[in-house]
């Protein structure tokens, strides 16, 4: 089990670990409304997907504490603007979409039972904080489920590429991509991790090493495109990556660089897996080239911690995720166990 | 012509441009003895291949200017000295050894002419200065010979990928794979450039893109793993890097991330040009498994512009380059012409 808590419910209020003062500064960010959690989603205070699922889930909690009206069809009405403000604040996590559409499963039904009843605001707050507080445990229980079902692919004295951060930082506690990596560690596998550092947020540097280190497993960070040298001269066992979003296909969408690994992997015969819990399957999309790809701010580029490195005067390109076609990957670990190709039919069984 | 001096003698020194401190700032750095072009190489205050030459070749001069000895022995073993200091401030660019070599046979021809005369000392301080001068211009003249041959791969309205920093900077004065879009933009072709940022210094934000401003070529600076998309999904039309050196198969030494793009072209049937002058052959070196990789110090992914991004507790493996092999490579673009494959009969061709 990871140390590291970066979502809790802590005195009525969701505090995350902020994300963007790692590994400097161990700071907490208190959300005092649904607004800080937005905040927190939108700059990356939090991040990752499985871990702005549950954050946004805490979010609608957060707008169901506060919102206090006496007018039921009004109350409901400012909840569900509440809810699509959380939903639209990252296009592409789908988990972010998912945990918010089980909160507003989770209104309707609270709706239902306490309709006309004087005690709707106060069941609906309730009720909406266990639902975050089950999607957080169900997280944290998913990953470890997960991580056991990777150790098939994770021989003893393996090394292990990474990408972006894939661990406790990135979900409910316990990591996908870095969970495997975790598991691994503590079954004695002797694994040995190379980083990449992930530009240009540089998660990998910041966030990934930093947990490698709280967590002793012995490990190298590295800038990104030198992960191509060792995949071809046979330096790395296995890729493990994250995913924000899988379609019904395999195509998978994930941080930028992602694709680079994958079709590197391909080329050099190097196994290439995804960790990802089946939340993060989007049923509604058949393929990766429907996926919509945020474009981020060229600040992300320019500066460095706040300071400026390049002139605003150079453009910039700045897609914060890429899409790995179905056939670069190996296999998709989930909690429900491998998922091998074709994947169109092992996900449709899942479904199933 | 570009109007960007990165290396001049002014007043009996040799001024660099502080590559460092561009694009924030454009500051020179005056070398006052020999030593001081060691730290500009070493630092990275003069960078490039072709650049890093003719600067060392001024380091030779800058020793001849200041060695007064009077006992001829001694005054040719001290020269001798600092040479061989200057040879060893880099271990990867065969463009340092060509050009103290051939300020080496320059002092052997002096030493022969001037030998037991009284005016050896202020023979060889002209001399020397005059080699240097021949060779920065020479460098600058077949920069723009090799421009020229590269036209051949570039059509009109094309889309360039770019690595590093290959231009006026890096060189005597035009560039090797940016002197090559430099001339296609002259001759108005409308070319487009994504330039490679090019971690972990950047010298593709903070050198090439700063180029590109100053000659108003259409540009947007990618993270270097962005290429990775922009390649597969038919958005570039030729791949344009340097190269540190050249090994008699064609195999290339280049700024890490080369062989990655290479790799990924290949893979996608995108041509990969390398754009070099002969002096970058290493004829002694049979293939790429025989060049050494420097490997630098990890203050360079953990800090940013001298400020502290990630703890020092982190490990990192920080080559400095990789070694494309001859097969990813479409041509070399060199002043005597495209080299095509198979580049060990091509190679042999240029060298008799």
């Amino acid at each position: 089990m990871a140390n590291i808590e970066a979502i809790r419910w802590v005195d009525g209020n969701l505090v995350l670990i902020d994300q963007t003062k790692i590994p400097l500064s161990l700071e907490y960010y208190t959300c005092r409304d649904y607004g800080d959690v937005i905040h927190a989603i939108k700059e990356m205070i939090v991040r990752g997907a499985p871990a702005i699922g549950a954050a946004a889930a805490y979010g609608v909690a957060t707008a169901a504490r506060d919102l206090k009206c006496g007018n039921e069809g009004e109350y409901l009405e400012k909840l569900e603007k509440a809810c699509q403000e959380i939903y639209d604040s990252r296009p592409t996590a789908v988990n972010l979409m998912w945990a918010v559409d089980r909160q507003r499963k989770a209104i309707m039904s609270v709706a239902a039972r306490s309709g006309g009843s004087p005690t709707l605001e106060s069941d609906m707050e309730r009720e909406l904080l266990l639902e975050a507080n089950l999607i957080l445990k169900e997280d944290i229980e998913t990953n470890m489920t997960m991580a056991g079902h990777g150790q098939e692919v994770v021989g003893s004295g393996y090394t292990i590429l990474t990408h972006c951060n894939t661990g406790a930082l990135a979900t409910g506690g316990y990591g996908t991509a870095l969970g495997v990596v975790r598991k691994a560690h503590e079954s004695g596998k002797n694994v040995f991790v190379f980083a990449d550092e992930t530009r240009p947020r540089l998660q990998g540097g910041k966030l990934t090493a930093w947990e490698l280190l709280q967590e002793g497993i012995p490990s190298k960070l590295i800038v990104d495109s030198t992960a191509a040298t060792l995949i071809r001269d046979g330096r790395i066992d296995v890729v493990l990556v994250g995913a924000d979003r899988i379609t019904r296909n395999g195509d998978t969408a994930n941080k930028i660089g992602t694709f680079m690994l994958s079709s590197l992997a391909k080329t050099y015969n190097v196994p290439f897996y995804v960790v990802a819990p089946t939340t993060t399957i989007d049923f509604d999309m058949e393929c990766g080239s429907m996926i919509e790809i945020e474009e981020r701010d060229k600040s992300e580029m320019t500066h460095m911690n706040g300071i400026r490195v390049l002139p605003d005067e150079i453009e910039c390109f700045n897609p914060a995720f890429d899409v790995t076609p179905n056939e670069n990957i190996s296999g998709i670990i989930t909690e429900k166990g491998i998922l091998r190709p074709p994947f169109s039919e092992s996900i449709a069984a899942i479904r199933r």
